[in-house]
């Protein structure tokens, strides 16, 4: 499992709770609170729904990544492939910290997050439905509904981010039906404190990715900076370590089979209610499909960086994160494959359908907008699949083009009239992406990535294919693959984006200026523009429709479950979520015979050791091992130092970086992954499979001490 | 696991009774009433205890293995591997029974099982201590009292088996402090009735042998066949299906995990409480030599077989039964390797003798055999490592020779004085194993493995050599293997006995015949008849002190565990034993962080086959997999047809074949093999990884009915 990414869920469902499913908001907690002491949990549950006391004010989000911070000095532990992206940011031929590992012994050796990185401390969550969907609003529909949300939406965050140093974003929970404006603190002076070496941060790979019996040291450290007075502020060497109001304090008993567990972090989504419909097109058609087109992107970047050092590594964030969804999707689609899911999916929808309509009220409250809702999405799903080809057809730096040209003509207007995305607020982080690009940039490699998805976009036929776009880059029909690739030499021969001085530049250009200019890319985006704003303004018309529909839609399910007693909390949406369970092996694993135990250990990775790639333990550790140098941190039963550890939680992508607490609340390790036969989990949980993945805090402390000698590490988290 | 050999246990110790272990005399049972009870069994554990009644009555032994009668007309249902020998004795190119296993469709098409073939049904169990040591032979002590013993012994049979078609043995208990006689019809007249395919019966090979997740349909059916008058007889066409007073019935549920399951059967051995001398002995000299031994054996067998499908055939069992004991006691040495078990017995025996001579009369009772008995065994351990290589240099056809020139000797004697084992009692089984020698012996074979350890025993010291056998084959100091060679060819070359007519013909033979033959084997046998002898006589001599000292030794224990209220079963002794235990998988396997389920299914036959060699899975089976033709034996949990099952009984070699019971003590499947990592339980009980392994009634049912046709046979045992 790895960070998700940062995406506005603009549609978030709802879902039934059942014994340990649930990715529970911090103020539903009450509500469960029976089941969480039943469970095992001896803080008071109330005590969790204070999103700015102990323990909620430690969780942090990184922004697809969830974290806390574990010492007062604003020492922060996530994931090893939450900081992965700095780690390679930091690292060139010659110095190598993904293959070293990187402690910094002193706040002076911390070294500079990757461009782009934020803290994200939670401040306020506030219910703001009735101002997202005014009595004027809930009059519109289609474009003009969607306009007016946006701008209710900006006009509340507008204000709220009046407090600076905050950025505050509104939420839909219950696919559209209710809004929450969270603020945030945004910490933006992020630096790399500690990543163990690859060979244990990211031991097992891909291979072992989704994996169990897992052996992946999966944990990394980040510290937050402010300025002297405490504000959040770009880098700088004058900041100092921000002073969280609460950390958490490590475990000092280790975890065993039973115990409870509970996760706190930032869920990226789950679909659990989604229509029938919506589950055969993402099953039938766009999942094999972006498998099949995933498999090929990560060859083309072996290919192409084969033998090259710097180019590997500007790609092994993206080859990673497409490597997770790659094995995510096929391990989604071998469960649907043997699953009544789509069956039992129409099934439920039918008795949906049969409750609304045998009741007249209901069957007009409700009974046009279920039959719409499915019109209306099916129309949405057929134009995804056209375009399919078309989205991965863009070279990386005409994709840049057009929203750098987007942004200037979004400067034009007022702030508050921009489009989202495009106001002042977001100029910082959309300057950074623009200026760290050469850092996973390389031109070959892209140009053979587009390439391959151009050949099978330009075999679609003219009716289907986008023709603003083949207006802007000249593609015919009938082009062979030879008169492809001479456009697109020719494309990227004409542009000096490449350059980041001259791409930087374009930041502050005017209109004009872009259509003045006669850089390849630029040109392109400029004659494109107005038809990509058409067809954003139907996408938006029909975006607006459902929106309505399916809050209604949701409703009705609501109050369908509700009627027959069951509860319902919301589909995950990245915000805080609160999933708890207990400390549990599988009676059954993957090969017929072989169940999973709870715990794998260090004893674990010797025999997976081949010495290189994915399976490099360094030799320091395996040392250790075989010295049976585990000190304080052997756990009696097992023998040997804990690894990591299954739990019955409910987590799903954006959980990574996870703490895992006690029973007292207290850090016991990270969530880092799930389980390739679980994770279709995120559209129909499975309770017998799902098992979350931790990395146990006694396998970070001995790698920490024993293998790394990161003791003043250790001591600051307030242990020995 | 396999069938033991059927050795008289000459020496068997006793051992403490934890929880899951303990392998009962039926007798016992009512002193573990309670645990039974506690444990699920709804039978009273009275009815257990008597031999001749429901369930007992039906539990028989192969000799070797064990079984049961599962109809109201003789057939019996034991392991595949202890019918094996059978289904090979009657293969031949052209018709590989192994390979295609059997299924006789009438009772005129079931084939004769391997000569030798035996079905033991149990009559009477009596103790008959105070008669094998009564009062004067308890004053003897060496030779005089072996052989009193034996005197005693034999009359005691003698009288036994005056009953016609019955057999008789003595069997020590509690490392000879006890004996009980034991009465049993013996069967004759033993036919071969089905036997699945090899891919099925023995499908995973030496590969899966002892491991864990297992796919092994290891079942088969003997019918055992009398005289029309009810009475054991040889084989007659006339004979008719043998009419059991008890049969078991068929469980009519599945089993699930946690239930409770017992195995009634013969568990050949167990040294649970040896000596430490005698731990150290076998585990740093014994049991590595024969593993080295045994791996040589095998790759010359695969040599000189290589290309001859007769050859191999004929090897196939020994082949099985070496591979078997050498991965059997690898197991043991690697988990020997991992454990402070001689640091413990040495401690656990350092107690027992300070207890004993902590009190002026126990010292008197048990103190000076307590240092005997060590000395006695460490004399007798030294001799065995000496004869290592003498044992395993002899030609096959001059260990015949050898005892048919013993038999000529003992048959002077009058019955009752001859040494066990040369009685008229024991010729039938003498005969027959003379008889069909060539269905297991191929000379180059033979030659090859007797060169490769007679290099070995001829490079040894004139003083460690044995000077009887040197003169008898005329091995001399520094002799080449070319020497060593030649004289094997000689040798070899100089005798008939590879011939059956010539060789059955030396079982009438008198003494006198035997010297006066110039048959190089025969001569070769009658030239070391007086040596060996006088060896043999040293042997009882230190035999019988052992025998004195070692029961003393045993009482001393007994009376020690007794003074701390432990229990006290003695170690298994190829006798009839209750196990009984739950059926349960393991938190951990043999991989960090894979556990065993308590269950296979079929559905992990299809990763596992191969197509070929250890893995052939027959299409036919495949096929009904493939498409879920699982009928009703289906498990509802499983979701498909369960296959084999652990279980935490006590079990060791001579279980195999044994039948595992329910709570209403209905069959419900076979036990036949334990696993690699708690085979040492032989010697050292390990409650956390000891685990029998059954095949599942149901996937036996499945197979014959689904895939094999046998509809018939499952209706004679009263299913459908």
């Amino acid at each position: 499992m790895k960070k998700t990414l940062l995406t506005l869920a603009v549609l978030s469902t709802a879902s039934v709770a059942y014994a340990d499913e649930g990715m529970w908001m911090p103020q539903q907690l009450p509500q469960v609170a029976k089941q969480l002491k039943a469970a095992g949990l001896q803080l008071d549950p109330k005590n969790l729904t204070k999103l700015t006391e102990f323990p909620m004010g430690a969780i942090v989000s990184l922004g697809g990544c969830s974290a806390s911070f574990v010492s007062p000095q604003g020492l922060v532990a996530t994931n090893h492939h939450c900081v992965y992206g700095s780690v390679a940011y930091n690292s060139k031929p010659g110095r190598d910290l993904l293959a070293n590992g990187f402690l910094a012994n002193t706040l002076e050796e911390e070294l500079p997050a990757q461009p782009g990185s934020r803290i994200f401390v939670t401040k306020e969550v506030n219910n703001v439905t009735d101002k997202i969907i005014d009595k004027d609003t809930a009059k519109l529909t289609g474009k003009k509904r969607v306009d007016a949300i946006e701008k209710n939406s900006k006009a509340l965050v507008s204000a709220c981010e009046k407090d600076e140093g905050h950025r505050c974003n509104v939420y839909p929970y219950y696919g559209g039906l209710e809004f929450y404006m969270i603020k945030q603190m945004e910490i933006r002076d992020v630096r790399l404190v500690h990543a163990p070496a690859e060979g244990v941060g990211k031991f097992g790979g891909d291979t072992d990715n989704w994996m169990w019996p897992r052996h992946t040291g999966d944990y990394g450290f980040y510290r937050a900076y402010v300025s002297k007075d405490g504000k959040a502020a770009d880098y700088s060497k004058d900041n100092v370590p921000y002073v969280p109001k609460h950390f958490l304090k490590l475990a000092k008993d280790g975890l065993k089979e039973g115990d409870f567990v509970m996760v706190l972090g930032y869920p990226g989504r789950t679909n659990r209610h989604r229509l029938p419909s919506e589950v055969a097109y993402t099953f039938d058609w766009n999942y094999p499909a972006f498998v099949k087109s995933s498999g090929e992107t990560l060859a083309i970047i072996a290919k192409e960086t084969a033998g090259n050092d710097d180019a590997r590594l500007k790609y092994a964030s993206q080859v990673a994160g497409i490597n997770n969804y790659y094995k995510n999707r096929q391990g989604m689609l071998d469960s649907y494959a043997g699953s009544d899911f789509l069956a039992r999916k129409t099934k439920e929808h039918e008795e949906l359908k049969a409750w609304v309509n045998s009741n007249p009220e209901r069957a007009k409250q409700f009974g046009e907008d279920l039959v719409q809702v499915e019109k209306l999405i099916a129309a949405r799903d057929a134009q995804s699949k056209q375009e399919f080809y078309l989205g991965s057809s863009f070279p990386r730096l005409l994709g840049t083009a057009r929203t750098l040209y987007r942004l200037a003509n979004e400067r034009v207007k007022p702030d508050a009239e921009r489009k989202a995305g495009f106001q002042e607020r977001d100029l910082p982080r959309f300057k950074a992406g623009v200026e760290s690009l050469e850092r996973s940039y390389v031109e070959s490699v892209d140009k053979a990535l587009v390439l391959n998805n151009l050949k099978k976009y330009a075999a679609q036929s003219k009716a289907e294919r986008n023709a603003d776009f083949d207006a802007a880059i000249d593609i015919a029909d009938n082009m062979s693959e030879a008169d492809l690739k001479a456009l697109l030499d020719k494309i990227y021969a004409g542009s000096k984006l490449a350059d980041k001085a001259a791409r930087s530049a374009w930041l502050a250009a005017k209109p004009a200026d872009f259509k003045a200019s006669d850089d390849s890319f630029i040109k392109a985006a400029v004659a494109m523009y107005d038809g990509f704003m058409k067809r954003e303004a139907e996408d938006e018309e029909l975006g607006g429709k459902i929106q309505q529909a399916y809050a209604n839609y949701m409703k009705a399910k609501i109050a369908y479950m509700t009627s027959k007693g069951q509860a319902v909390y919301p589909d995950a949406n990245s915000t805080l979520r609160v999933t708890f369970g207990k400390v549990a092996g599988r009676d059954h694993g993957t090969a017929d015979g072989l169940a999973w135990s709870a715990f794998t250990t260090v004893n674990g990775i010797p025999p997976k050791a081949t010495g290189k790639g994915e399976f490099n333990a360094p030799a320091a550790q395996l040392a250790a091992i075989k010295a049976k140098d585990f000190g304080k941190y052997v756990d009696p039963h097992l023998k040997a130092v804990p690894l990591a550890y299954l739990a019955t939680l409910d987590i799903t992508g954006g959980n990574s970086g996870s703490a895992a607490l006690n029973a007292k609340g207290e850090f016991i390790g990270l969530a880092f992954d799930g389980t390739l036969d679980s994770i279709i989990s995120d559209w129909d949980f499975n309770k017998a499979n799902t098992r979350s993945i931790q990395v146990d805090l006694r396998y970070m402390l001995w790698q920490m001490k024993h293998v790394d000698k990161a003791d003043k590490l250790i001591k600051e988290m307030g242990a020995e």
